[in-house]
């Protein structure tokens, strides 16, 4: 069983139009709606492997039986007055318009904390990805973190700004910053990237895992430093290709796979993700003929702590 | 007691953002949601002038109480799988996106117009305002006008496309197009009006009152054709000004006014709206003084049938 543990919750909206024109007014084609976030997106992917998985968070009254209709276990604690949606307008170009996060109680962030005490028993990876709602303390995906490793369970952390800090700051987690969240933590330019990721996992004490788009990854890890490309350049949507590859690599952790396949499962599963029309979905068969030709590359024989 | 009925209702969705660029991704600074479709329009300015109102429709069953909690008495049919939502997106221009209407069973209509019936005996006036759902038949407001004709009560229906057709070959009900309806239903240039107004009210057999916007109105009625024109140029939101109009028409005939003080007071009304942000709701201090300064002119002695 991977848990994933979502604290700010979307509703994804899509709309269709010819083409979106400030200052017009818009008839919607088709409108299209479906349970999201970043952790639910990385539940929804292992789910569709076949990986026993359990979507935690918070959230509203109806967000857990959302998931539950698709055949996920998920516990969302109804702590929300409402959802926030993430509004995608699809026409010739994709505008993306996303609400700001409904408050939650103070103490909601005790009984998140209480919540994944009690589900991750048994577990076999720990994955809290995106952003926290006003109310939730920066901390949190740390404290969350550090009740899995008491357990002994291997946790992969997603997060962005004040959450990224506290995380690093905590140490012991493996992060996956992006290239922009890269950016809030370190002032670093593309030609600095080793040394810079080098340098956070040293003060993380645990792997970091640059996740770099199109491009793949450069991972600092206990058995190297690893750089992983995508076997070709690939068309579709990149929303939500992050997730995917945080799928793959809670996926290695959770199956005890060596490094370098790990990352590259997790490539191929980014990769896979972008032929897919909708984030938390990957192509299958995409992912399957990555796999078998997705590379890791060492870069640097010298391992954080050196 | 003013009936309103609205078969289309919608949940208001204003977004603010600095600024819509296609292609971006935005975060929306403020949400506000609220109840909305034009009949819900008219009874919430009705409710706020103090006049007791009963609104009415089609809609899901989280409709009605939205509506209640306003203190606005409410009854929606719960037939509507979802509510479609009518988004702005507020920056440096207003951007519009009108999702589809839910589609409805095929009993809906009928049902709708038992709850009309029961809801008459006592009403003073009756609006029937908006587009229709999938699964509503054109001729529905045309059936409810009829309904309230035979109990005594006036009518006022402000339609548009193949509802305003049918309530037109039907006959009997006030009609309230705006010019783009208007066009819809015959060809017309602006120096036209006149002539294609009565020629409609003859056909209609029943007052028509063309909406101009910031121009005011043209009607035609049994006393004769009156121009009004708001009393100055109102800056601020028309969205909604329409519907205000409306609710001063009804309100005009629910307490037996003259057609010109009738007009004067739905023209004062619109312009009030425009002075407040939101739809449905108008600045009462603008009104007071509109009503004070604005004048019924008659332009030409012929009434319709003659």
């Amino acid at each position: 069983m991977i848990l994933t543990v979502t604290c700010n919750p979307a509703l994804d909206m899509t709309y269709s139009v010819d083409r979106l024109v400030p200052g017009q007014v818009h008839r919607v084609k088709e409108v299209v709606e479906r349970a999201g976030g970043k952790g639910v997106n990385v539940a929804r992917v292992l789910h569709q492997l076949g990986e026993p998985v359990h979507a935690l968070g918070l959230g509203d009254s109806s967000f857990g039986p959302s998931l539950a209709e698709l055949g996920i276990r998920a516990s969302f604690l109804d702590v929300m007055a409402r959802l926030r949606r993430t509004l995608v307008v699809q026409g010739e170009e994709t505008t993306s318009l996303w609400e700001p996060g409904s408050p939650v109680p103070a103490d909601a962030a005790d009984s998140l904390v209480e919540l994944v005490g009690t589900a991750l028993p048994g577990a076999r990876a720990l994955v809290v990805s995106g952003s926290l709602p006003p109310g939730v303390p920066a901390g949190l995906p740390g404290r969350l973190a550090g009740l899995a490793h008491d357990a002994g369970v291997p946790v992969v952390l997603d997060l962005d700004g004040a959450a990224l800090q506290a995380a690093l700051e905590r140490g012991g987690a493996i992060l996956t910053p992006n290239l922009d969240e890269l950016r809030t933590l370190t002032d670093t330019r593309d030609s600095d990237l080793l040394p810079t990721v080098k340098h956070l996992a040293d003060v993380n004490g645990a792997p970091v895992v640059l996740t770099l788009g199109e491009r793949g990854l450069l991972a600092v890890t206990e058995d190297g430093c690893w750089l992983v490309t995508p076997p070709e350049r690939v068309e579709g949507n990149p929303t939500g290709a992050g997730d995917a590859t945080n799928a793959g690599i809670a996926l290695g952790l959770a199956h005890g796979l060596a490094w370098p396949e790990l990352l590259c499962r997790a490539v191929a599963l980014g990769a896979a993700a972008v032929r897919r029309p909708v984030a938390g979905e990957v192509d299958l068969s995409a992912y399957a003929s990555f796999t078998a030709s997705v590379r890791a590359q060492r870069v640097d024989a010298m391992t954080f702590g050196d």
